[in-house]
């Protein structure tokens, strides 16, 4: 190999143990090179070489870290090697409807000092609404960047349908169509900016923990105020040409159903979102209607908690909402058979009430042979999970300082 | 480079410049040159190569080939090159409920020769039945390769679900499960064998058309006997881990609607199959069942007779059939999101009359913006799409002689 091809290799090599560091954090070097598949030498002449640079950091040996595997109970500390979470950052926004979310990711891809700032944005221009992002932008980086080493990038989740990587063709957060989001940030800050839809954004934060990073084809379910999807096929996320892919909650249950807030009926949205849920659990209970589109937390935890409480109705409710899931998740099962099904989302927190109705919606759609292959469970949600995708994309695209 | 890599570069574009050849046709060199990114000597000399080992030959040029794009109407016969289509051959099987059939595949990538074998696939053990599809082919070789180079390879497509490339995990054709048809062949003919899926070998076919060739997300529906699908995703050809992805025929309709013959009801192919709209047409017409469960061609061709005779029963069973297709369609939409959708298949015979009903079904399905990306339209049905699948498979795996 020549010098350049030598310095591509290294550089390759120090972005693909780097991204394992996030993966599952602090490791020893002979365990790091075992699942690079790199020699010890070659590891530890990089590891050198980030510690020199401050990347890493040594660390003394946690084996209740994930990393650790192969090497427990020796009753030894080891060195290990750790990412220095500081040594840059990247700003992560989050739009939806009503607001807009700011925090700061880490160059280890946490994150942290998350800020809401409630906005009407569908009263609002496209253009303002951008700038309104850069100020916050901009507000949030001069409060909260001081001991970080430099701004890497910014990530943006957006609800809704996002083209060409800079493009949003729509979201229920904005009236107007087709807002280029990237290229203003872009020029105002001087920074790479990656935007994706929120839950693509999910579910690559989702596959980007250890336990799921070997899962191939992977469908993450989001429960809440609306029922999403994020797709990963192949080791891939995948969302089609267009990022229209993974539409899971606009598939359907039943020709004439119940109205769906897409405008359409019979959607598995329409009867397993916050807003169906509450829907049917006033009828049921005579509810006071707060905000129906938007039932809140509170408002729902009431619903499930009636059903802890084992409450026959609200029991009959979330069962009668499982099998519709389940019915949607045999659809999707039959299109693209994944390994594994995750079903996530502030909505998980029925799970318990959803999975019997589920399960028999499943029987009930599919024959055994086609369900075998594919397990499903669910993940509790985090708040964080949107922002730590873009992180991690902005993360994976740009080279560390 | 050294030798080894400048060999293997050579090695990987002669094979790229016949899979082109066997895409596109024939074409003059300066053409091959551009569509496969080589500089026209290297294409050339490779030519040069080529015509030597007797793989290509000169004809002279025909402006009506798909590869001659950009020198029309020069009014100059050109040089073209084209496959030399017996330079090799390959033995294609195609394994069905009640019939085996087998066909020759030339260099090209052609087939003819196609021969059937009705037997009772059901009755007789897998045993059996592996060793009466090897006595098949090779009666077969014996009668139809005489003016062939050697013979490649053997390619099996089979209705089914297939894993691992060798296993038939379960199949209509089979009441034995997972048994091995690929190892027996291997250790008969001492041939490589490619075993996959009859639906996958189909959309492969049709992906290797030049015209769907730069389509990286494409569905391919196929309404006959069943409905199926061959699904191909960013540019490869999807089926889950396990080969049991594209089960489009087994997404649902309807809970409770008409009995499938998967033991399910409501799934989109008890309503659009054969057996479906012959199951239909019989309630309307009272018209006798002689195979209710595979009604032939021409039980099938006459129902569609009456539609294009203006029978207004005929047609509105033909249009809510339609609807159920366009429904099913449109979850596959929302899910995956294909740049194309192509209805092919012998139930493509109607489909001028399951077309309205079909948009009428998306439309009453999905969101105007979840489907302005993906296009749908019909391919006519050739016999011959699964035998050149795997024809197209053996050739892209095993080298050229």
């Amino acid at each position: 190999m020549n010098k350049i091809e030598v310095d591509s290799t290294r550089s390759v090599n120090r972005d693909r143990l780097l991204r394992l560091l996030r993966i599952h954090g602090q490791m020893a070097r002979i365990d790091l090179a075992r699942l690079v598949g790199l020699s010890p030498a070659t590891v530890s002449a990089i590891a050198a070489e980030l510690l020199q640079n401050g990347l890493v950091r040594e660390v003394e040996g946690d084996d209740e870290g994930e990393g650790a595997a192969g090497n427990r109970g020796r009753g030894r500390p080891k060195v290990m090697i750790d990412l220095v979470a500081n040594t840059a950052c990247i700003i992560a926004v989050k739009l939806s409807i009503n607001e807009i979310q700011v925090a700061l990711g880490d160059f280890s891809g946490g994150v942290s000092e998350t800020e809401t700032l409630p906005i009407d944005t569908r009263s609002i221009s496209a253009a303002e609404l951008v700038r309104v992002m850069g100020d916050t932008i901009a507000d949030f980086q001069t409060r909260h960047t001081a001991g970080h080493g430099p701004c890497l990038g910014i990530g943006v989740a957006v609800q809704g349908l996002v083209r060409g990587a800079e493009t949003l063709v729509w979201s229920p957060a904005l009236v107007a169509r087709d807002v280029n989001i990237v290229r203003p940030l872009v020029a105002r800050f001087q920074l790479p900016v990656v935007m994706m839809n929120d839950a693509n954004s999910i579910a690559s934060a989702v596959r980007n923990r250890a336990r799921y990073q070997s899962v191939d084809n992977l469908a993450v379910v989001m429960l809440g105020a609306g029922v999403g999807m994020g797709l990963v096929l192949g080791g891939h996320l995948y969302d089609g040409s267009t990022g229209a892919a993974a539409e899971f909650g606009h598939t359907k249950f039943q020709i004439d159903g119940p109205l769906c807030m897409c405008g359409k009926r019979g959607c598995v949205e329409s009867y397993v979102s916050d807003y169906a849920l509450h829907r049917d659990a006033r009828t049921m209970f005579g509810l006071p209607a707060v905000n129906v589109q938007h039932p809140s937390e509170e408002e729902m935890r009431a619903i499930c908690d009636l059903a802890d409480g084992g409450d026959e109705r609200a029991r009959t409710l979330f069962e009668q909402a499982g099998r519709v899931l389940g019915y949607g998740i045999g659809n999707l099962i039959a299109l693209v058979s994944p390994d594994l099904v995750l079903v996530t989302g502030p909505g998980v927190r029925a799970y318990r009430h959803l999975e019997g109705g589920m399960r028999q919606g499943l029987g009930d759609a599919m024959v055994e042979t086609l369900l075998t292959h594919t397990h499903i469970e669910s993940l509790p949600w985090e708040e964080d999970f949107a922002f730590r995708g873009v992180v991690g994309q902005v993360l994976d695209r740009v080279p560390a300082p």
